[in-house]
């Protein structure tokens, strides 16, 4: 099943998408649902929605074109990430660190496709996107062995990580450098769990179509799994918490390390099978 | 005004503090309130409420000493806090930070006055408590200049920042070692910000009674006001976050620094003007 966030007049609401259209789930029961709320609704109630999705009338989905999509899941209690965490060889964190490195970001940071970035450029400069699997949570998580671990993943969507290079917000404490307004475009869909096979999709990220990463998650030194059994073990994970895996290295290309987000920049990134999430940056 | 949130049969609520005996904000409408709602509500509201709340008689009142104390907000929004922030003198930071030194701290972290305290501790076995003034937001405050600051400061209320001092939680990222469930004792209650002046207050945290801080925050690096300012240029801070100010250098006495919290222990921040927290490590 895919799903989005629709913004309409109501605020977000959580949408069946089937090609080019969607159907807010809202009225099996009249009831809209948001995304979070379905992450933690469990497999019964998830079967009884599509099920009646599939038995709306075709006339009854509305064109995605045009629709206004929020943050896929608009008000997560956590966004957790992961740093490091593919294998880069020869460079300068070339060795797997020996727990997964975990920062966060704040939940109130999250954007949707399209949206348009703006941000104090006095404060930070340098401003780079990055791609990462995100990872949705489903049912509560706390404490969970690494075999268990993948049974709490809602489903899978778009992070975009985007991050100051700015030194005093890229060096010890990395919150306020990855959390300032829209920092954090989740979206545009997400598959959920039964529909995707992450362990080797291919991912990347372009800036005004060109490509800065183009890596796969094959190359993840901790698993999906593993990360989530990880920090289960410190800290309960609620459904609609969000975990970005961590983002592939910068390619050397057209656009230099020291290339940042500029005004009128488009930054893309996509992962196979899930999506691509723009951001237009003001 | 002095608030609390107190657990009942309904979960949290917000009550007015009189000594001994609190008065849920339930009663003028009907409706219960919550401390974050409170925050948020503006002047007008509040001088409504405290009006209602005088006029009633004290046999409404009930009784503080066997209430069950949540924590102040028990649902905020963010928890910011600031490293290095007290003045060292000859320590490994003597020196003031070029700025506020922030990190985060999950907010299903909050703990209450008076909660039992238990974690995994394969996971950290060496964990402290911390006393740290905390500042819970009113209004708004997105890119408020430091002469306006304090007018988004709702009120003061005491936190315990519980840390790992576990190397690999205690190094590059402190999320983690500071998120666990119930590192984030909160209250026991707040002091509505016209009623305290926070720029002198003696505050310290015993463990089973002994010293191990005690200062006072005139020896702030960065004031409240600096620390708004600078968090709210970065993030919109919003009603009933919470920003834990920072922590007094830790006292050379009975308890060596490598004495850490060991089950049986009862560990105290106390804020004058506030009142004590007292966590029960489990």
């Amino acid at each position: 099943m895919r799903l989005a966030t629709i913004i309409d007049g109501d605020g977000p609401v959580a949408a069946l998408v089937r090609g080019d259209a969607y159907l807010p789930l809202a009225h099996a029961d009249g009831r809209a649902r948001s995304l979070r709320e379905l992450a933690g609704a469990g497999s019964p109630e998830l079967d009884r929605l599509r099920t009646w999705a599939e038995s709306q009338p075709d006339e009854d989905f509305r064109t995605l074109a045009t629709a206004r999509l929020g943050p896929v899941v608009p008000d997560p209690g956590a966004v957790f990430a992961i740093g490091l965490n593919y294998a880069a060889p020869g460079g300068a964190h070339a060795t797997r660190p020996e727990r997964p490195y975990v920062y966060g970001k704040l939940p109130a940071s999250v954007g949707g496709h399209g949206d348009r970035l703006r941000w104090d450029r006095s404060l930070s400069p340098n401003v780079d996107a990055e791609v990462e699997l995100g990872v949705v949570i489903g049912a509560r998580a706390h404490a969970v062995p690494v075999e268990q671990a993948m049974r709490h993943v809602f489903g899978y969507t778009c992070v975009d990580d985007i991050s100051s290079r700015d030194a005093w917000l890229d060096g010890d404490q990395w919150l306020l450098g990855k959390s300032m307004p829209g920092f954090c475009p989740v979206g545009p869909s997400l598959v959920t769990a039964d529909e995707l096979d992450p362990t080797r999709l291919r991912l990347g990220c372009t800036v005004n179509g060109v490509a800065i990463q183009d890596g796969s998650t094959d190359q993840l030194r901790f698993s999906i799994a593993e990360v989530v059994a990880f920090l289960s073990a410190h800290v309960p994970l609620e459904p609609g918490d969000i975990i970005a895996t961590g983002t592939p290295a910068r390619l050397a290309g057209p656009y230099p390390p020291d290339r940042h987000l500029e005004p009128g920049d488009v930054a893309t990134v996509w992962i196979e099978g899930i999506g691509e999430l723009t951001t237009h940056i003001a």
